[in-house]
C-alpha cells in the first residue's frame, strides 16, 4: 500500500485535531482513529468516526426496560442478557465509520450486507489507482475436493510460479490497456495530446476484478456483529477476513463488554437443532446413538460432533 | 414536563461532561446537547449523540467522484449540487440520536419512517408516567369541511371547555383504573398489599392514546431530512409538526450548509409534473390556458397555480 | 368479529376469482386465500396474496451455487441445508400479504418489525370500528413475580370480574365520548345537525389501548419467520403469539418444505454459547460440573440446562 | 446471447404451465412472463413472477384512508393522487421479481440499490460463462470534455477499432488464463488430468469487469420505480439505461394506470427550488430577470432554463 504525501499529510492533520466533546468517548479507538491499519498486500481500514460506546447500549435498553432492569445490577450483566436473548436495538444505539481499500472482487461480497451507507470512489469519474492484488503464495490454494466453495492444499512451487505471473501480467496489461484507452495516465499526464479518449465509464470494463477501490463505510453496531460473525468465520473467504478480523480489533477497542458477550455467544457458540438437541441428551445420558435413527442426515451428524468436538462420533 | 429530580441530575452530569476527541464536532449542537427543548404540553425532544458534520458529507463526496469534485471549488457549492440532484449516500454519512418523550398517538404515525433506530420505554415491563397530551384551546380545531384529514376552525367557548373536559377526565379515569389493575401507583406504591395486580403487558390496553410515551430515536441525516420533509409540512398533523420543527432548528446547528439547502430544494421547493410545465411554459410566453386544454383535474390546477402563487388563476 | 355484509361479499366475490396463470402457485394456500381466519375477541388475519412457493426459493439457490449444488440431489435437502447455515437472500424470494385486524397495543409490538411493508387504517381520515379487546378468563393473568415482563397465575374470580368490567366500561365510555367529540356515530350518523365535531385526528387520542385497527401487511419469507420466531416463542405476550400461531398454519400451507426446516432448526433448536458448550463436552464425557468453575451466571446455567431437558441440574 | 438447449427448455417449460388462482393477475404481463427480453451483446432480463398489480394499490389506499377515499371516484384518479403527493406506502403493495444477465461493471452499479432482493451467480462456486460486453461502435463514446461523468462525440474509425480490438483481446486473454488457472473449461472439461485448479474463489479476480453475471433480482413497485427514474434518466450511463428502458416497458403491462402517472409525475416532471419558484413567477409577469439577483449559480440558472425549455435564457 502506497500513500502519497498529500494522504499522509491529510491523515496527520485529522490525528492531530483535540476537539472538546460533550458526547461519550471511546479511549482506546481514540488512539487509533484515522490510523491506517494495512490489509493484504495494498489494502488497509481506518476508522473516521464513531458514536456512542458500551453505555449508550446500557442507556438504551434501561430506557426500554424501566425499571425492569434495576435487578440486573451491572452494566456488563445486562449486555450479556441482551446478546443471550438476541435483543437487537440496543445494539443499533452504536454507529461506525470506516474507509477501506480493498480488491473490487471482495467489495462485491462485501456490498451484499445491504444495511450499511457506503460512498465509493467512482471510477465513472475518476482514473482508479494501479494497485491490484495478487496472493502471498501461502495463501495460493487449489479448489477443494470436497467443498465447492472451499481452498485445498497449497499450490506447488511452479505452478504457484506460473499462476501469479498469468495474475501480475493480465492485471499489469490490462490496466495499462485501460490508460491507452483513456489516453491519461494514472498520474493524471495526458498520453497523445492530439488523441481524445475513451470515457472512463466505459474504459473502466478493461480492469480485472483484483484492482482496487476503496469506500467510506458505515454501519451500525448490531449490522457490524452480523457483518463480522459472517466474514470472520473460517468458512469466509480469507480475503475477506483478514478486513474482518481487523475490524473485530476495532470493536474491541470501542465497545469491550459487547465484544466479550459477541465473542461468546455468537462467535463461539453454536446452534443445535431439535434433533440435534435429542442426540446432545442421550449422550449425556450415556445412551446409545447413530446416525440411523437420529433422523440426521450423513452432513448434519458430523456438523453437530463437530461443534460439540466429538471426534471419535464421526461417520 | 415534570422532570424527577434523579432526571433533572443526570441531565446536568450529562452536560457537565467535557471529553476530548480527534473526530469532528459540531460546536453549535454541542451547546444544546442534552439539554430538554420542552414540546406541547408535557413533551420534549433531547439530543444525546451525533456524528459527522457538514465536512463529513463532502469527504463522502469527494472519495465517491474524485479527481472530478476538484471543479467545484467549495464545500458549499458541493453540498448544493449534491441536494439538487438528489444525491443521497453522501447524507448517510452523518447520524443523531434524539431522546423524545410524545404522546402515543403521535409515535403511531412516527415509527412509520422505518430506517431509524428506536427503543421505546416498554409497558410491558415498566409503568408509563402519568401524563397525557391535552391540546390547548387555540389547536382544538374541528374537522374540515373539504379536506378529510386536516382541520378547520377552532372550536368555540363551550364546545371546547366540554371536549377539553372528556379528553381529561377520560384519560385520569382510564389512568387510575390502570393503577388499580396493576395494584400499584405511578410511584411503585403498592395500593393493597394482599392482593396481585394485572401483569403489566395487560393492564397498558387500558390507556389512552395521548398518554405520553418515550424514545430513543437514531437515524441518519438522508432519512432524517426525509422525516422533516414531511412532518414539518404545513400539510402535516400539528402535534408533529412542532416536534419536526424542534429538530429542524437542532439541523440547523448541526450542519448548516445542508441546512440550507435543504430549505431552499426541498422545503421550500415544488415538483411540476410534465404537463404542469407545458402550462408554466404557455403562462410565460403570455398564451391563454385554460383547464379544459391542460389534461389537468381541477385539483392539479389549483395545486399548480397555488405552487406558483397565481391566486388569479384559482378555479 | 362481526363482518359487515358489504365485507362478507366483498370476501365472496374475491374467493369465487378463477384466474389463469403461468406463475407458480401454492394450491393448499389457495385453498384459504382471503378466508376469515379469527384471532381472540374480534381480530382476525386474512391471506390476500403470495408469490412464490418452496421451488422459487430452490431456484435461486441453484443460480447462486450454480453446478455447485448439483450434489444436494433434492430440492428438500438443499432447503434444509440452507436453513441450516443460516443462507438468507433465497428466502427472500417469496412473498406474502396478509390483512389483519388486531388491537392497537398489538400493533405497537408488531410495527417494531421495520422490515415490512404496511397500510393502516388511518384514524385521520375515517372513524375507527367500536371494537376493543377484552381477555378472556383464563388469559387475564396476575404480573409474574420473577419475570418482569411475564405473566404469573390466572386471576380469581372476584378481582377478574372487577378487570374486566373496568376493561370494558373504560373502553365503551371513552368510545362513546370519542363519538360525542366527532359529532358522529361509527355507522355515520351525525349526532347533533347543529355543530361541528373535533377533527378526527384529535379525537382519536381519546381511544384506549385495546381499540382494534386493521391493516395490509406484506413481507418476504425470510422476515416472515424472524417475525415468527420472535413471535411465536413462548416469552412473547400471548395475544400476539396466537397471531403468529395463525401465521405459522399459512406458512405451512404454502411452502411445506421451508417450514419443516424451519420448525426443525429454528423454532425447536437452541444455541449453545462458547462456555455453554465447554459443560456440555463434560457432561457427555461423565465429568463433574458445578457452576463456580463454569464461568456461567446462575441464569444462564439455568438456561443451558432448560435447553437440553436436565432437570436434575438445575439450581 | 446463446442459450442452451438445457435453458432453452427450461423457458418453455416454464411458459407452457397454465395454472389456477384466485389472485390478482395482469393479463399482459403474463403473455411475456419468462420470455428473455435481449440487452445489449448478451445481456437479457425475464420476467420471472410478480404479484398484485393496479387495484392491489387502490386497495391498501383504500383500507388506509377508509371512508374518506369514497370523493375520488376512480381507481386511475386515486393513484394519480397518490403519485403526486408522493405516498408510498400502497405502491409497496405488488412485487416483481427478475432474471438478469448483465456485465459486471454494470451489476456493481445496479447493486447500490439496496432495497431489493438479490440471488447472484457465484464464482465462488461455478465458473462464470465465456461472455463478455463489447460495446457497439455507436456508443464508443470519447470521455465529455464537460461532464466529468459523462460520454462526448462518438470514437472515429481507426480510433474506434483500436479500443474494441484491446476490449476482446483482453477479455478473451484474462479468460483464457482464468480457464488455465482452474485447470477447467468454461464447459467443464479438464485441461490436465494430473493438475489440480486454483481454488475458484481466487481465479476469478483475473476476469474483466465487462464478463457477464447473472442474477434474480425482487422489489417492489416502489422501490422499482426509485431506481427507474434515476437509470432511465438521459443522466445514467447508457448500458444501464438499456435494461431500465426494458424494464419500464415490462412496468407498462403489469400496473398501466400507475405506469401513466409515473411518466407524469416523476420521469417527465421537474424540481423547482425555492429561489427558483421565484424566477418563474417574474416569467410569468413579464417581469426583467437576470442571474445576478437570482441567488442562482450559473450552473442552477441554466437547469431551470433548461428543464422549462427557455433556450433563449441560457446563459
Amino acid at each position: 500500500m502506497n500513500l502519497t504525501k498529500e494522504q499522509k499529510q491529510e491523515i496527520k492533520d485529522q490525528q492531530s485535531q483535540e476537539n472538546k466533546t460533550k458526547r461519550v468517548t471511546a479511549p482506546e479507538l481514540e488512539k487509533v482513529l484515522y490510523e491506517v491499519i494495512p490489509i493484504l498486500d495494498h489494502g488497509f481500514i481506518r476508522v473516521i468516526d464513531y458514536m456512542g460506546d458500551d453505555t449508550s447500549i446500557v442507556q438504551a435498553a434501561r430506557v426500554s426496560y424501566g425499571k425492569g432492569t434495576k435487578k440486573v445490577s451491572t452494566d456488563s450483566g445486562l449486555i450479556k442478557y441482551l446478546m443471550r436473548h438476541w435483543h437487537s436495538t440496543p445494539f443499533e444505539m452504536c454507529e461506525i465509520k470506516y474507509h477501506i481499500k480493498l480488491p473490487i472482487f471482495i467489495a462485491r461480497q462485501w456490498i451484499r450486507h445491504r444495511t450499511a451507507n457506503v460512498n465509493e470512489y467512482s471510477a465513472r469519474y475518476s482514473i482508479l489507482d494501479k494497485e491490484f492484488y495478487l496472493p502471498a503464495a501461502e495463501h495460493l490454494a487449489a479448489q477443494s475436493q470436497n467443498n465447492r466453495q472451499g481452498r485445498g492444499d497449497v499450490l506447488k512451487g511452479d505452478q504457484a510460479k506460473k499462476v501469479l505471473d498469468l495474475l501480475k501480467n493480465d492485471a499489469e496489461q490490462t490496466y495499462n490497456n485501460y490508460e491507452t484507452m483513456l489516453n491519461e495516465k494514472y498520474d493524471g499526464s495526458i498520453i497523445d495530446e492530439n488523441a481524445t479518449g475513451l470515457a472512463r465509464e466505459l474504459a473502466r470494463m478493461n480492469l480485472t476484478l483484483n484492482t482496487y477501490t476503496q469506500w467510506y463505510w458505515k454501519t451500525d453496531l448490531l449490522n457490524l456483529m452480523n457483518f463480522l460473525r459472517l466474514r470472520a468465520d473460517h468458512h469466509a473467504q480469507y480475503e475477506i477476513r483478514e478486513y474482518a478480523n481487523a475490524m473485530l480489533d476495532t470493536v474491541k477497542k470501542w465497545v469491550p463488554i459487547t465484544y466479550e458477550a459477541f465473542m461468546d455467544y455468537r462467535v463461539g457458540g453454536t446452534e443445535v437443532s431439535s434433533k440435534g438437541k435429542k442426540i446432545i441428551q442421550k449422550l449425556i445420558k450415556g445412551e446409545k446413538i447413530n446416525v440411523e435413527d437420529s433422523g440426521l442426515s450423513k452432513r448434519e451428524w458430523n456438523e453437530l460432533m463437530e461443534a460439540f468436538n466429538l471426534k471419535d462420533k464421526l461417520i
